[in-house]
């Protein structure tokens, strides 16, 4: 199953925000859709966007304010706007070219995941593995196995994992959607937690690494992800587990100095007062909803990425 | 407004659950009724949960067997526990003797909550304060005003509040549904924010202290308290901000030494799975559900009761 790719002219894409109730794949035909998918989520998860962004310039047929329109619809996302130039720069050369590169991204982002998935495996020790993680690095958030859950599926499939516990990842619930519905699809044994219980549980004991994934690495190691990942590298560091992002070198964004030059998105009050179409607040309340979050690279034990793994 | 009462020969009380929708009033008259009602949430908050016990043992007419299991109906809860035992001193004197024992300690909890408002406020230092807080610990978790809440009653009513940063507080949303309305009834400026972005905002700047409450208080100072409540205690001890514990003198539990002696209740899969009776995970999807945690006393930087201010 690949969740996005370039069938017949145009973008095949699962529509997560359907899962795990239906599979549904959208055929995209024009950038103004793609732009649509994105913001609403329908596809997301940075490597997923990256490739998403290249097929999107075949779409936009040379038009360059489509093109910008595209780039910006996710400012966090560093892949996506990687994506856009990788494909854009071969413009001039015309469409033909323009395609194959971004099918190209579309193979690299398949073997980065094999190459992550396996440094990661590596990394870790011991053979009766409890990891934690956040919000959805698998598949759904790449073309094939994902991030750090593709390290969870090798860990898996070398028979090493004991159990993932998976947080929820509110507002848009991910991880109850998409991460749960992944780990049933691998025959993963895997429990969900409510975000909060996460440092809790790592302070009890019995978690051997948190695995997350990342949407911006700035040049000093300071880490964009979902929000609620630097709760999770607060509860790492306290507990003395090893706080783990595993992400594509595409995602290290070295014209960012560091965490506090990355733009984090607030999505509004909707995603919290609503939950699935279920309001859980009061009428008139509001929300403040920041999507992302930036761990400082002291509270990070390693990166892992497709050609290597450093200490920030 | 009253949470709970005794009128007319049963307990009165605001059914939690149905709120923010409905504001339904629910009569106890039996000790199963009322274990029923702690068990689901309809009533809680640790001071409310006193006054319950000790009106329960009014029900029980006698009944150990039915104190017992009152007593039992929720372990993380320090006050239920004293509650019911401080009403089943007065057993052997007569109904008239227990009754009158469950209407003092409804009427010193009220007394408690003004005094911990006054004590707290006075506590804090500057006039356009922004705080943040998990769960519900106002007049719902009471008999009237609260604990945290109350506090932050106290500031609002001094003019001193800029605003409220209520965490939803997952998986019950004590906080969405509980502490937003009960923000909406005072009027003081409040948003909502998911619970993994807590530590996050304290990261960022512009909050003044975090205040919550308590389920029980250690002899050293560790704090149980609603799921999430340590995730905050390590935002606050990174960036530096005030994290202040309010709880009436009765929540703390000299017989516990240390937070590791206390019990933590797994409330199993359903609270986790579903919201509002919306299934957010796959079919299968199973969960593990602490409904506490315990804040060490190391990250606490002062318990504010009804009678004193401490630093454990």
């Amino acid at each position: 199953m690949r969740t996005i790719d370039w069938v017949g002219g145009a973008i095949e894409l699962i529509d997560q925000t359907l899962l795990p109730d239906e599979l549904v794949k959208l055929r995209i035909t024009t950038v103004d859709e793609l732009v649509d998918a994105i913001r609403r989520l329908a596809v997301r998860g940075a490597p997923a966007l990256g490739v998403a962004g290249a097929f999107g310039v075949v779409l936009a047929d040379g038009d360059r304010k489509a093109i910008a329109r595209l780039r910006a619809a996710r400012p966090t996302a560093a892949n996506l706007a990687w994506g856009v130039d990788q494909a854009a720069a071969h413009l001039e050369e015309g469409r033909k070219a323009v395609l194959a590169r971004a099918k190209r991204i579309r193979d690299e982002d398949i073997a980065a995941c094999v190459a992550m998935g396996e440094r990661g495996a590596d990394l870790l020790e011991g053979d009766r593995l409890r990891v934690m993680t956040i919000c959805n690095t698998g598949a759904l958030a790449t073309v094939e196995r994902g991030t750090a859950l593709g390290v969870i599926q090798t860990l898996h499939e070398r028979g090493r994992l004991a159990e993932v516990l998976a947080l929820e990842t509110r507002p848009l619930l991910q991880g109850a959607r998409l991460t749960a519905w992944e780990l049933e699809r691998m025959g993963a044994p895997y429990r969900l937690v409510a975000d909060s219980a996460g440092p809790y549980l790592l302070a009890k004991g019995g978690v051997d690494a948190v695995l997350i994934g990342a949407d911006r690495i700035a040049a000093n190691g300071d880490t964009a992800n979902k929000i609620g990942s630097y709760s999770l590298a607060l509860g790492a560091e306290r507990a003395g587990v090893p706080f783990i992002v595993v992400a594509p070198e595409t995602t290290i964004d070295a014209a960012t100095p560091s965490g506090e030059h990355i733009e984090v998105e607030d999505r509004g009050d909707d995603e919290v007062v609503n939950v699935r179409g279920v309001r859980i607040a009061p009428e008139g309340a509001r929300a403040l909803n920041p999507a992302f979050d930036v761990t400082p690279h002291d509270l990070i034990s390693a990166i892992v990425t497709d050609r290597r793994v450093f200490r920030p």
